[in-house]
This record gives structure tokens, C-alpha cells and sequence, in this order.
């Protein structure tokens, strides 16, 4: 995202029209909307895919779908939530092959059946530029489940799950959204705070503790780098070294969230029964303030500022 | 929507995944879910619009605002409810316009305010080609009263609102989407079917009286004809008949429906009081069998076959 995107973003957030049924708008992973579900809160999502910009022409179309999806299903849940309805927005460019809509489809319905969720409908358009993919997503939530970007709070543990970095070799076209895992720890280990990683863990950090308006110090050997950027570090001269990727490439679609840190041991210990192939690693924690640093052998030194960049 | 798509929509559309929430899914104004709201249906709906194909890079900004709010909304009151919270997905192109992208949310947020409706968030994207709004709309509708496009029953009156033809003149920037027209029938005068009129009334009057497996009679001197269409057809030689147009235009943005024939003489004295300013006509009459036909001075004639087609 350009920097003018943000300011644009900054610039038309304040003005936008609300209403009673509005409990959390624009700045989280989803809007949060009480429309009177008993018990319920309702996550509302949407998220865009744009050839060129988040696929290539070479990418396999079924993984197009599966990703366009998957994104939604990541930012529902990163609020706790389970997804439960989606509608695509098709922008057809000029002599699309219909073909190819048919198996990103096929993507899209492969994984909406394995978590139960709706493709209800949707719209086609010209787009004559390129292909694009809209998705908007319902979920739901029990409303005192929900678990917001603030809310972490000094001496809070830092956890993330799965391996960072590296995401582009292959991951960001068929990772499983963390659904399962969120919704077990919404039951057993309520979150203080919950971001899903899709800028990398150093933009996505920052915009958890700005929420709530703390700091953190991170653990440099604590921080999960994944096998992909740990080859490309060691096969590519002009690559980032492995642990800059794990911190500042995006589109890992993990979970990262804070716990109270007398929770913390049985939190792992719980995890690794139930969730014995996905990592889950507490890499630091929270601190009063707003500085963020990493320690390392050598001391601490100020985290890296930027996240994920788009690759075109 | 070129043929193309129609058939691509009409391969997608069986294999969709589908969920116990869904009541009805794609092939309605919006799809429909129960998610457990109390004597409530939930309505959800996604319509985009772009650069080069719904408005050009001379459209008051403000006005493409309005516009894509008000298709959604447009879509809520055809099934008798009410627009409660919307996202958009902002696709921008390399280089675009700040000022004008914030005019255009001054148009959206004008519209939201006086429907109150929440502007709960959204995103943007790159779309090189062009400017792309997408809208994600969410609305409610009391479940025994959700009115859906199949229902029409053979000797129903057939009504329009407003006045129809030459929207493309003004009338497609600056509509008034008809949710307390829409709200008051379903209170009233329970429609049996009903649509919004987006791709012209003969094409959308196929599509509800497909729905309904029935056909009809329409009365050429009963249908409303707008001042811009026959201002066009005197003015232009070239431009279609102004019947024509009423008849296929385009983007007309109001409600057709259905109802038994004994009350629309009841109907249209309560419309009169509750609505002096918006035109209601009773157009024809629901039949048996799946023929269309359109009576005039010379006797039946089979209605137009299609509807709008993108002025790009």
C-alpha cells in the first residue's frame, strides 16, 4: 500500500456515517455490527484480489480462489469468529477466459465447503484492466468473545503461531486460515489482543500495540522464521537476511496476539496437544510506552518500522 | 453484461457452496440469511461500480458516490427491507485523484446519513486500469415478509414506480432508491414479487416472471414513459421511440412488483396519499403459460427480448 493510499485512508476515516448497530468500524480486521443476534455479534469483511498485484497470470487459478477467500476467513479469524456467508464481486477484463473463472471457483468451493460457509451469490463486471476478486464475508462471534486489535496490556506474553517470511515462495496462494485456532483460543485462552499478519509481523505488531497504545520487546531467537525464508537467505545472495524476512515480509496469515503471561506455559502446553502441527511461539512481550525493540546476543536494538510492500 | 458472462454466470451458479443460513442464494436482488436474528432475515449484497463502464472521468464525483450507494440500496428495498451498514472496496489506479476519491465519499456518506446507514469500513486496492467501487451492503427484512422475485400468480396486477426510460440523461446519478416505497408495500400491500428495475423493464420483467413460471399481458398506453426519454426521441432522430426506451433502457432504479388484482384499486388511492410525488401505474396483468405480450391500439405484439446493455 502507497503511502498516499494511507494518508487517503487516514483522510476519509473520520467522516464516514455511522449508526447504533456500528460496535467496532473501520481500523480492524472486520467491522463488528450488533444487529440484535442473541448472544451474537456480526463480523462483516472485504477484501480484494487484482491480478498483477496479488497474483500473476501464472498463478494456478484454483489457487487465486483459495487465496481470495482465505483472506476473509484469516481477518474473521483474527476477531475470534467463525465465517459464515460470502458474496464475489468478479471484475471481468475484456476476453477473459472463462475457463480459468470456472477453476478459481472451483478454489473458492473447496474451501467454503471444508469450513462450511456459503458462497451466496455475488456480481460480475467489466473491469477492462484486469481480472479482479472481491470477496465480502458475514461471520459471527459471541459478543463477549471478540477480541479487538487493543486491548494488550503491559506484561502481556506475545505469541504468533505457524513460521514467518518467506510467504511469496509459496504459502500466501494456499495457507489455511487460522479458524480452528482462534476460535480454541477465544474458548480456552481468551486473547487481550488479536491481528492477523498480513503486512508482516513488523507492521502488524505495530498496529496491535498502537491500538492499544503500548510497546513491546521482542525476543530476536524467539521469532519463528519459516523454512522459505530461511532457503532463500542462504540460495540468494540479494535476499533478505532470514530473520528481516520472518519480520517484515507479508501475507504469512498467521495469528499474533497477547495473554496475560501467568497463562503462558499452559497456553503452549494446551496448544501442542490440540494443535500438534502448528507452532505457536511467544516471542516477547508488552512493556509500558510505545518504543518497540528486539533483543538480540548483542542487546536490543528499534524493531524494523516497515511491513509488507506489495511485489509489483 | 455481455452473453459471455451470462453464461459464465449461469456455469457457476449450480456448484456453488452453500450453508444451512442460506434461504435463498444467487439469482435474487440480494441473497438471503437466517443467522438466528429474531423475526429477521439478514440481506446481503455486493454491486460495483467502473470507470469507463457505469460513469467516465467527467461524472460529478459526489453524484458516483451517490450512485453506487444507492444501486445497493436499491437492491435492499427490492426484497421489502431496510440497508443497515455497507463496506467499500476501493480499487484505485496508478496516479488517481485524492480530492476526487474524497468527493466521492462525500457522496456515499450524504446518502448513509440520510438512510441511517454505517459506513463501517472497507479497503483499497491498486486497479491499475481504472477507478472500481464495490460496495458490500448489509440489510435486514422481517422473515415473513421478505419479497423475492419468484411469487407473481396469474391474474395479479403488474405495477411499476416512477417513470421509466432515458435514465442515462441524469436520472442513473442521482436516483432515489425506493426503501420507503418498498417498506410501506410490504407493510400494506404485501407484493407477491418483486424487482428493481437495473437492466430495463422488459429485461427484468422476464427475469421475475421467469421466476414465477407465468407470462403476461402489459398495455403499451399504461406504461410510465420519463420526460428524458421522450425529450431524446424528439430530439434525436437517431434516439430510440420513447416506448422504447421506456421499455429498455436501463438503470431506471425502481421497484416492479406483483399483488392481487382486487387491491390495486385500494393500492393506488393509499399510494396517492402516503407518495403524491412518486408516479405508481398499473401496467398489465400476471397470465398462465410463459408468453409476454404487449397490447396497443393495433392490437398484441410480443414484447422487446432484452434489456440494458452497458453504454461502453
Amino acid at each position: 500500500m502507497s503511502l498516499n493510499e494511507l494518508e487517503l485512508i487516514g483522510r476519509l476515516t473520520p467522516s464516514l456515517a455511522t449508526n447504533a448497530s456500528v460496535v467496532t468500524g473501520a481500523g480492524d480486521d472486520c467491522a463488528v455490527l450488533d444487529l440484535g443476534l442473541p448472544g451474537k455479534v456480526l463480523l462483516f469483511k472485504t477484501d480484494a484480489v487484482v491480478e498483477g498485484v496479488h497474483f500473476t497470470a501464472e498463478t494456478p487459478p484454483e489457487k487465486i480462489g483459495h487465496k481470495a477467500l482465505a483472506r476473509c476467513f484469516s481477518d474473521i479469524a483474527a476477531m475470534g469468529g467463525t465465517p459464515s456467508s460470502v458474496l464475489i464481486t468478479l471484475g471481468l477484463p475484456d476476453g477473459f477466459d472463462a475457463a480459468r473463472v470456472e477453476q478459481i471457483y472451483a478454489g473458492m468451493n473447496a474451501l467454503a465447503r471444508r469450513y462450511d460457509v456459503a458462497i451466496a451469490g455475488g456480481e460480475t463486471t467489466r473491469n477492462p484492466g484486469q481480472l479482479l476478486l472481491s470477496v465480502a464475508a458475514i461471520g459471527t462471534v459471541p459478543k463477549d468473545g471478540c477480541i479487538r486489535r487493543a486491548g494488550a496490556k503491559p506484561g502481556d506474553a506475545i505469541f504468533v503461531t505457524g513460521e514467518l517470511g518467506g510467504s511469496l515462495a509459496g504459502k500466501h496462494l494456499d495457507f489455511e486460515p487460522r479458524v480452528a485456532e482462534a476460535n480454541w483460543l477465544r474458548e480456552h485462552f481468551p486473547p487481550h489482543a488479536m491481528i492477523d499478519l498480513s503486512d508482516g509481523l513488523a507492521g502488524d505488531l505495530r498496529h496491535l500495540l498502537h491500538a492499544g497504545g503500548v510497546g513491546a520487546e521482542l525476543l530476536a531467537r524467539a521469532i519463528p522464521v519459516s523454512r522459505a525464508a530461511k532457503l532463500a537467505a542462504r540460495d540468494h545472495p540479494d535476499a533478505k537476511p532470514a530473520l528481516l524476512a520472518a519480520l517484515t515480509d507479508g501475507e504469512d496469515f498467521e495469528l499474533l496476539f497477547t495473554t496475560a503471561s501467568q497463562q503462558a506455559v499452559r497456553l503452549l502446553d494446551a496448544w501442542k496437544a490440540r494443535f500438534p502441527d502448528v507452532r505457536l511461539s511467544c516471542i516477547g512481550k508488552v512493556q509500558t510506552g510505545t518504543e518497540v525493540v528486539l533483543r538480540d546476543a548483542t542487546g536490543c536494538r528499534p524493531f524494523p518500522q516497515h511491513g509488507y510492500v506489495h511485489f509489483t
